[in-house]
Protein backbone atom coordinates (compact mmCIF):
# COMPACT_ATOMS: atom_id res chain seq x y z
CA UNK A 1 0.00 0.00 0.00
CA UNK A 2 2.68 2.73 0.75
CA UNK A 3 3.97 2.49 -2.82
CA UNK A 4 0.69 3.33 -4.22
CA UNK A 5 1.33 6.64 -2.37
CA UNK A 6 3.01 7.83 -5.30
CA UNK A 7 0.34 8.24 -7.58
CA UNK A 8 -0.27 11.14 -6.05
CA UNK A 9 3.32 12.54 -7.42
CA UNK A 10 2.41 15.56 -8.97
CA UNK A 11 1.75 15.33 -12.79
CA UNK A 12 2.44 18.02 -15.36
CA UNK A 13 0.55 17.72 -18.65
CA UNK A 14 2.43 17.90 -21.94
CA UNK A 15 2.83 21.14 -22.54
CA UNK A 16 1.35 23.57 -25.38
CA UNK A 17 5.38 24.42 -26.49
CA UNK A 18 5.88 20.45 -26.70
CA UNK A 19 2.90 19.58 -28.88
CA UNK A 20 3.89 22.86 -30.99
CA UNK A 21 7.75 21.49 -31.65
CA UNK A 22 6.01 17.82 -32.53
CA UNK A 23 3.46 19.73 -34.70
CA UNK A 24 5.54 22.19 -36.45
CA UNK A 25 2.22 24.48 -35.97
CA UNK A 26 0.16 25.86 -32.82
CA UNK A 27 -3.44 25.13 -32.19
CA UNK A 28 -5.61 27.28 -33.04
CA UNK A 29 -9.60 27.51 -33.98
CA UNK A 30 -10.95 29.34 -36.99
CA UNK A 31 -14.46 30.12 -36.45
CA UNK A 32 -15.87 30.16 -39.80
CA UNK A 33 -19.49 32.09 -39.66
CA UNK A 34 -21.75 33.01 -42.71
CA UNK A 35 -25.21 32.60 -44.19
CA UNK A 36 -26.18 28.80 -45.17
CA UNK A 37 -25.24 28.31 -48.17
CA UNK A 38 -22.23 30.52 -48.21
CA UNK A 39 -19.94 27.55 -48.51
CA UNK A 40 -18.83 27.01 -44.90
CA UNK A 41 -18.76 23.12 -44.68
CA UNK A 42 -17.62 22.90 -47.95
CA UNK A 43 -14.23 25.29 -47.67
CA UNK A 44 -13.67 24.29 -44.32
CA UNK A 45 -13.63 20.29 -45.46
CA UNK A 46 -10.94 21.46 -48.32
CA UNK A 47 -9.04 23.51 -45.58
CA UNK A 48 -8.78 20.52 -43.74
CA UNK A 49 -7.76 18.09 -46.92
CA UNK A 50 -5.16 21.20 -47.72
CA UNK A 51 -3.67 21.22 -44.55
CA UNK A 52 -3.61 17.71 -43.63
CA UNK A 53 -1.61 17.54 -47.03
CA UNK A 54 0.58 20.00 -45.46
CA UNK A 55 1.34 17.52 -42.46
CA UNK A 56 -0.96 19.71 -40.23
CA UNK A 57 -2.65 18.23 -37.39
CA UNK A 58 -6.54 19.71 -38.23
CA UNK A 59 -10.32 18.59 -37.31
CA UNK A 60 -13.39 20.19 -38.80
CA UNK A 61 -16.44 20.17 -36.41
CA UNK A 62 -19.34 21.26 -37.99
CA UNK A 63 -23.41 20.13 -38.18
CA UNK A 64 -22.72 16.40 -39.34
CA UNK A 65 -20.25 15.67 -36.26
CA UNK A 66 -22.10 18.27 -33.47
CA UNK A 67 -25.52 18.09 -34.05
CA UNK A 68 -26.29 14.39 -34.02
CA UNK A 69 -24.24 13.89 -30.81
CA UNK A 70 -22.62 16.59 -28.52
CA UNK A 71 -25.78 18.97 -29.75
CA UNK A 72 -28.38 16.39 -30.10
CA UNK A 73 -30.37 18.15 -27.36
CA UNK A 74 -30.41 21.21 -28.72
CA UNK A 75 -32.78 22.85 -31.13
CA UNK A 76 -32.26 26.19 -32.91
CA UNK A 77 -34.14 28.85 -30.67
CA UNK A 78 -31.87 31.70 -30.18
CA UNK A 79 -31.50 29.99 -26.81
CA UNK A 80 -30.32 26.66 -27.94
CA UNK A 81 -28.43 28.31 -30.84
CA UNK A 82 -26.41 30.43 -27.81
CA UNK A 83 -25.97 26.90 -26.08
CA UNK A 84 -24.80 25.45 -29.18
CA UNK A 85 -22.44 27.67 -30.33
CA UNK A 86 -21.01 27.92 -26.60
CA UNK A 87 -20.44 24.39 -26.57
CA UNK A 88 -18.63 24.13 -29.91
CA UNK A 89 -16.70 27.23 -28.51
CA UNK A 90 -15.55 25.14 -25.25
CA UNK A 91 -14.81 21.98 -27.80
CA UNK A 92 -12.75 23.60 -30.27
CA UNK A 93 -10.71 25.15 -27.34
CA UNK A 94 -10.15 21.70 -26.07
CA UNK A 95 -9.29 20.70 -29.66
CA UNK A 96 -6.47 23.90 -29.97
CA UNK A 97 -5.11 23.46 -26.46
CA UNK A 98 -4.18 19.68 -27.82
CA UNK A 99 -2.10 20.88 -30.76
CA UNK A 100 -4.62 20.98 -33.42
CA UNK A 101 -6.00 23.88 -35.96
CA UNK A 102 -9.65 23.18 -35.78
CA UNK A 103 -12.16 24.56 -38.19
CA UNK A 104 -15.67 24.99 -37.13
CA UNK A 105 -18.37 25.55 -39.53
CA UNK A 106 -21.30 26.98 -38.13
CA UNK A 107 -23.50 29.89 -38.90
CA UNK A 108 -23.40 31.30 -35.55
CA UNK A 109 -25.23 34.33 -36.13
CA UNK A 110 -25.39 36.17 -33.23
CA UNK A 111 -22.56 38.62 -32.41
CA UNK A 112 -22.44 38.49 -28.93
CA UNK A 113 -22.00 34.27 -29.10
CA UNK A 114 -19.25 34.82 -31.26
CA UNK A 115 -17.55 37.46 -28.99
CA UNK A 116 -17.82 35.00 -26.22
CA UNK A 117 -15.62 32.80 -27.37
CA UNK A 118 -13.19 35.38 -28.35
CA UNK A 119 -13.03 36.45 -24.82
CA UNK A 120 -12.68 33.30 -23.12
CA UNK A 121 -10.11 32.04 -25.57
CA UNK A 122 -8.36 34.81 -27.22
CA UNK A 123 -4.98 33.30 -27.52
CA UNK A 124 -6.56 30.63 -30.17
CA UNK A 125 -9.73 32.27 -32.06
CA UNK A 126 -9.46 33.84 -35.47
CA UNK A 127 -12.51 34.88 -36.48
CA UNK A 128 -13.32 34.13 -40.28
CA UNK A 129 -16.02 35.31 -42.16
CA UNK A 130 -17.44 33.46 -45.33
CA UNK A 131 -19.16 35.78 -46.78
CA UNK A 132 -21.31 35.38 -49.86
CA UNK A 133 -24.69 37.80 -50.56
CA UNK A 134 -27.62 36.52 -49.52
CA UNK A 135 -29.47 36.55 -52.86
CA UNK A 136 -26.75 34.98 -54.15
CA UNK A 137 -27.02 32.06 -51.09
CA UNK A 138 -30.56 32.00 -51.97
CA UNK A 139 -30.19 31.48 -55.64
CA UNK A 140 -28.24 28.46 -55.10
CA UNK A 141 -30.50 27.02 -52.36
CA UNK A 142 -28.43 23.99 -52.70
CA UNK A 143 -30.26 22.14 -49.70
CA UNK A 144 -33.90 23.48 -50.68
CA UNK A 145 -33.52 25.34 -47.25
CA UNK A 146 -34.66 28.94 -48.41
CA UNK A 147 -37.48 27.63 -50.49
CA UNK A 148 -38.56 25.83 -47.36
CA UNK A 149 -38.18 28.87 -45.29
CA UNK A 150 -39.62 31.05 -47.12
CA UNK A 151 -42.30 28.65 -47.72
CA UNK A 152 -42.90 29.06 -43.44
CA UNK A 153 -41.87 25.08 -43.02
CA UNK A 154 -38.81 26.06 -41.61
CA UNK A 155 -38.88 28.45 -38.75
CA UNK A 156 -35.95 31.13 -37.78
CA UNK A 157 -34.07 30.47 -40.47
CA UNK A 158 -31.29 32.71 -40.34
CA UNK A 159 -31.46 35.43 -43.44
CA UNK A 160 -35.15 34.81 -43.56
CA UNK A 161 -36.92 34.33 -40.16
CA UNK A 162 -33.68 34.91 -37.98
CA UNK A 163 -31.03 37.34 -38.21
CA UNK A 164 -27.10 37.57 -39.26
CA UNK A 165 -25.07 39.77 -37.16
CA UNK A 166 -21.90 39.73 -39.67
CA UNK A 167 -18.45 40.28 -37.72
CA UNK A 168 -17.88 43.92 -36.97
CA UNK A 169 -13.82 42.59 -36.86
CA UNK A 170 -13.20 39.66 -38.53
CA UNK A 171 -9.22 38.45 -38.71
CA UNK A 172 -10.19 37.15 -41.80
CA UNK A 173 -12.98 37.52 -44.26
CA UNK A 174 -13.40 35.16 -47.63
CA UNK A 175 -15.89 36.57 -50.43
CA UNK A 176 -17.23 33.20 -51.33
CA UNK A 177 -19.95 34.70 -53.69
CA UNK A 178 -17.56 36.24 -55.58
CA UNK A 179 -14.05 33.82 -55.60
CA UNK A 180 -13.68 30.23 -57.16
CA UNK A 181 -13.12 27.91 -53.92
CA UNK A 182 -9.20 27.58 -55.16
CA UNK A 183 -8.86 31.11 -54.65
CA UNK A 184 -10.96 31.44 -51.23
CA UNK A 185 -9.06 28.06 -50.38
CA UNK A 186 -5.49 29.99 -51.28
CA UNK A 187 -6.53 32.92 -49.11
CA UNK A 188 -7.53 30.39 -46.39
CA UNK A 189 -3.96 28.43 -46.53
CA UNK A 190 -1.81 31.65 -46.29
CA UNK A 191 -3.69 32.88 -43.48
CA UNK A 192 -3.20 29.73 -41.46
CA UNK A 193 0.81 29.27 -42.43
CA UNK A 194 1.52 32.66 -41.71
CA UNK A 195 -0.78 32.65 -38.32
CA UNK A 196 -0.08 29.27 -37.23
CA UNK A 197 2.84 27.17 -38.85
CA UNK A 198 6.18 27.30 -36.88
CA UNK A 199 8.56 30.03 -38.38
CA UNK B 1 -21.11 34.63 -59.79
CA UNK B 2 -21.13 31.44 -61.53
CA UNK B 3 -17.64 30.12 -61.32
CA UNK B 4 -18.83 30.24 -57.04
CA UNK B 5 -21.12 27.38 -57.70
CA UNK B 6 -18.12 25.14 -57.74
CA UNK B 7 -18.23 25.75 -54.04
CA UNK B 8 -20.66 23.19 -53.94
CA UNK B 9 -18.42 19.95 -55.57
CA UNK B 10 -18.88 17.35 -52.86
CA UNK B 11 -15.92 17.29 -50.60
CA UNK B 12 -14.44 14.44 -48.59
CA UNK B 13 -12.88 14.55 -45.28
CA UNK B 14 -9.76 13.29 -44.31
CA UNK B 15 -10.15 9.64 -43.97
CA UNK B 16 -9.59 8.04 -40.51
CA UNK B 17 -7.23 5.37 -42.55
CA UNK B 18 -5.37 8.49 -43.51
CA UNK B 19 -4.87 9.69 -40.46
CA UNK B 20 -3.97 6.41 -38.87
CA UNK B 21 -1.42 6.06 -41.62
CA UNK B 22 -0.09 9.74 -40.59
CA UNK B 23 0.15 9.25 -36.94
CA UNK B 24 1.28 5.71 -37.09
CA UNK B 25 -2.06 4.99 -33.96
CA UNK B 26 -5.24 4.41 -34.38
CA UNK B 27 -7.55 7.06 -32.86
CA UNK B 28 -9.54 5.64 -29.44
CA UNK B 29 -10.89 6.52 -26.00
CA UNK B 30 -9.73 4.99 -22.84
CA UNK B 31 -12.32 5.68 -20.80
CA UNK B 32 -10.67 5.73 -17.09
CA UNK B 33 -13.72 4.66 -14.33
CA UNK B 34 -12.88 4.61 -10.30
CA UNK B 35 -13.38 6.06 -6.73
CA UNK B 36 -12.23 9.90 -6.03
CA UNK B 37 -7.85 9.17 -5.03
CA UNK B 38 -7.88 5.91 -7.44
CA UNK B 39 -5.32 7.53 -9.36
CA UNK B 40 -7.38 8.06 -12.67
CA UNK B 41 -5.80 11.84 -12.82
CA UNK B 42 -2.14 11.08 -12.44
CA UNK B 43 -2.43 7.86 -14.23
CA UNK B 44 -4.08 9.38 -17.05
CA UNK B 45 -1.15 12.40 -17.29
CA UNK B 46 1.86 10.21 -17.10
CA UNK B 47 0.16 8.05 -19.18
CA UNK B 48 -0.24 11.03 -21.61
CA UNK B 49 3.07 11.98 -21.34
CA UNK B 50 4.50 8.04 -22.06
CA UNK B 51 2.39 8.08 -25.02
CA UNK B 52 3.54 11.53 -26.37
CA UNK B 53 6.81 10.78 -26.02
CA UNK B 54 6.62 7.63 -28.21
CA UNK B 55 4.89 10.41 -30.77
CA UNK B 56 1.33 9.54 -30.31
CA UNK B 57 -1.29 12.05 -30.49
CA UNK B 58 -2.85 11.96 -27.13
CA UNK B 59 -4.53 13.92 -25.25
CA UNK B 60 -6.61 14.10 -21.65
CA UNK B 61 -9.85 15.22 -20.57
CA UNK B 62 -10.50 15.36 -17.12
CA UNK B 63 -12.28 18.02 -14.26
CA UNK B 64 -9.67 20.51 -14.96
CA UNK B 65 -10.30 20.98 -18.75
CA UNK B 66 -14.00 20.15 -18.73
CA UNK B 67 -16.00 21.36 -15.75
CA UNK B 68 -15.07 24.73 -15.75
CA UNK B 69 -15.80 25.00 -19.51
CA UNK B 70 -17.59 22.47 -21.78
CA UNK B 71 -19.69 21.80 -18.22
CA UNK B 72 -19.61 24.46 -16.15
CA UNK B 73 -23.26 24.44 -16.03
CA UNK B 74 -23.77 21.32 -14.67
CA UNK B 75 -23.72 19.91 -11.16
CA UNK B 76 -23.00 16.69 -9.17
CA UNK B 77 -27.06 15.53 -9.06
CA UNK B 78 -27.28 12.14 -10.66
CA UNK B 79 -29.33 14.09 -14.03
CA UNK B 80 -26.21 15.92 -14.25
CA UNK B 81 -23.72 13.50 -13.92
CA UNK B 82 -25.40 11.39 -16.73
CA UNK B 83 -25.20 14.42 -18.88
CA UNK B 84 -21.41 15.24 -17.91
CA UNK B 85 -20.43 12.09 -18.93
CA UNK B 86 -22.67 11.96 -22.10
CA UNK B 87 -21.44 15.27 -23.29
CA UNK B 88 -17.32 13.76 -22.08
CA UNK B 89 -18.39 10.66 -24.54
CA UNK B 90 -19.26 12.66 -27.44
CA UNK B 91 -16.45 14.98 -27.55
CA UNK B 92 -13.91 11.78 -26.18
CA UNK B 93 -15.47 10.46 -29.83
CA UNK B 94 -14.54 13.24 -31.76
CA UNK B 95 -10.84 13.23 -30.69
CA UNK B 96 -11.13 9.98 -31.70
CA UNK B 97 -12.27 10.30 -34.55
CA UNK B 98 -10.05 13.27 -35.37
CA UNK B 99 -7.09 10.11 -35.05
CA UNK B 100 -6.20 11.23 -30.68
CA UNK B 101 -5.78 8.94 -28.38
CA UNK B 102 -7.89 10.25 -25.60
CA UNK B 103 -7.93 9.58 -21.91
CA UNK B 104 -11.00 10.34 -19.75
CA UNK B 105 -10.23 10.58 -16.28
CA UNK B 106 -13.58 10.99 -14.41
CA UNK B 107 -15.57 9.04 -11.50
CA UNK B 108 -18.23 8.02 -13.80
CA UNK B 109 -19.61 6.02 -11.06
CA UNK B 110 -22.64 4.85 -13.51
CA UNK B 111 -22.79 1.84 -15.17
CA UNK B 112 -25.66 2.95 -17.40
CA UNK B 113 -24.07 6.30 -18.44
CA UNK B 114 -20.57 4.27 -19.25
CA UNK B 115 -22.37 1.76 -21.30
CA UNK B 116 -24.10 4.02 -23.38
CA UNK B 117 -20.87 5.54 -24.47
CA UNK B 118 -19.73 2.14 -25.28
CA UNK B 119 -22.79 1.24 -27.38
CA UNK B 120 -22.39 4.93 -29.30
CA UNK B 121 -18.78 4.37 -29.70
CA UNK B 122 -17.99 0.84 -29.98
CA UNK B 123 -15.20 1.07 -32.08
CA UNK B 124 -13.76 3.69 -30.21
CA UNK B 125 -14.24 2.81 -26.71
CA UNK B 126 -12.14 0.76 -23.87
CA UNK B 127 -13.02 1.08 -20.25
CA UNK B 128 -10.63 0.67 -17.80
CA UNK B 129 -10.71 0.45 -14.12
CA UNK B 130 -8.89 2.05 -12.44
CA UNK B 131 -9.34 -0.32 -8.96
CA UNK B 132 -8.28 1.23 -5.30
CA UNK B 133 -10.38 0.04 -2.44
CA UNK B 134 -12.70 2.32 -1.08
CA UNK B 135 -10.72 2.31 2.29
CA UNK B 136 -7.27 2.90 0.49
CA UNK B 137 -8.86 6.11 -1.17
CA UNK B 138 -10.07 7.32 1.84
CA UNK B 139 -7.26 7.02 3.92
CA UNK B 140 -5.42 8.48 1.54
CA UNK B 141 -8.06 11.61 1.15
CA UNK B 142 -5.11 13.63 -0.89
CA UNK B 143 -7.98 16.19 -1.58
CA UNK B 144 -9.61 16.15 1.89
CA UNK B 145 -12.37 15.37 0.21
CA UNK B 146 -13.43 12.23 1.78
CA UNK B 147 -13.54 13.82 5.64
CA UNK B 148 -15.46 16.27 4.12
CA UNK B 149 -18.32 13.99 2.77
CA UNK B 150 -18.45 12.19 5.92
CA UNK B 151 -18.89 15.35 7.77
CA UNK B 152 -21.69 16.06 5.37
CA UNK B 153 -20.31 18.99 3.92
CA UNK B 154 -20.31 17.21 0.74
CA UNK B 155 -23.72 16.13 -0.85
CA UNK B 156 -23.67 12.86 -3.33
CA UNK B 157 -20.08 11.92 -2.94
CA UNK B 158 -19.31 8.98 -4.73
CA UNK B 159 -18.90 5.46 -2.11
CA UNK B 160 -19.69 7.96 0.73
CA UNK B 161 -23.34 9.50 -0.02
CA UNK B 162 -23.62 8.43 -3.65
CA UNK B 163 -23.17 4.61 -4.90
CA UNK B 164 -20.29 3.33 -7.86
CA UNK B 165 -20.80 1.00 -9.89
CA UNK B 166 -17.90 -1.21 -11.24
CA UNK B 167 -17.31 -2.51 -14.71
CA UNK B 168 -18.65 -5.79 -15.36
CA UNK B 169 -16.18 -6.17 -18.16
CA UNK B 170 -13.96 -3.55 -18.22
CA UNK B 171 -10.96 -3.74 -20.95
CA UNK B 172 -8.67 -3.46 -18.54
CA UNK B 173 -8.01 -3.31 -15.16
CA UNK B 174 -5.49 -1.70 -13.14
CA UNK B 175 -5.35 -2.46 -9.62
CA UNK B 176 -4.04 1.07 -8.61
CA UNK B 177 -4.13 0.45 -4.51
CA UNK B 178 -1.74 -2.13 -4.71
CA UNK B 179 1.01 -1.62 -8.07
CA UNK B 180 3.11 1.68 -7.88
CA UNK B 181 2.91 4.03 -10.56
CA UNK B 182 5.57 2.74 -12.74
CA UNK B 183 3.75 -0.85 -13.17
CA UNK B 184 0.39 0.45 -13.50
CA UNK B 185 1.72 2.85 -16.38
CA UNK B 186 4.02 -0.03 -18.29
CA UNK B 187 0.09 -2.32 -18.13
CA UNK B 188 -1.66 0.85 -20.00
CA UNK B 189 1.05 1.12 -22.28
CA UNK B 190 1.23 -2.44 -23.51
CA UNK B 191 -2.70 -1.79 -23.79
CA UNK B 192 -2.15 0.91 -26.00
CA UNK B 193 0.72 -0.38 -28.15
CA UNK B 194 -1.19 -3.59 -28.60
CA UNK B 195 -4.60 -2.30 -29.14
CA UNK B 196 -4.16 1.01 -31.15
CA UNK B 197 -0.54 0.87 -32.85
CA UNK B 198 -0.14 0.61 -36.15
CA UNK B 199 1.40 -2.39 -37.03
Amino acid sequence: MPKSETVFTVAHRVSEQDRTSANRHRGGILWFTGLSGAGKSTLAIELEKALFARRYQVYTLDGDNVRQGLNTDLGFSHEDRTENIRRIGEVAALFAEAGFVVVTAFISPYRADRDRIRARHPKYFSEIFINAPLEVCEARDTKGLYRRARAGDLKDFTGVSAPYEPPAAPELEIRSGEKPVDACLADLLAFVEQRLALK
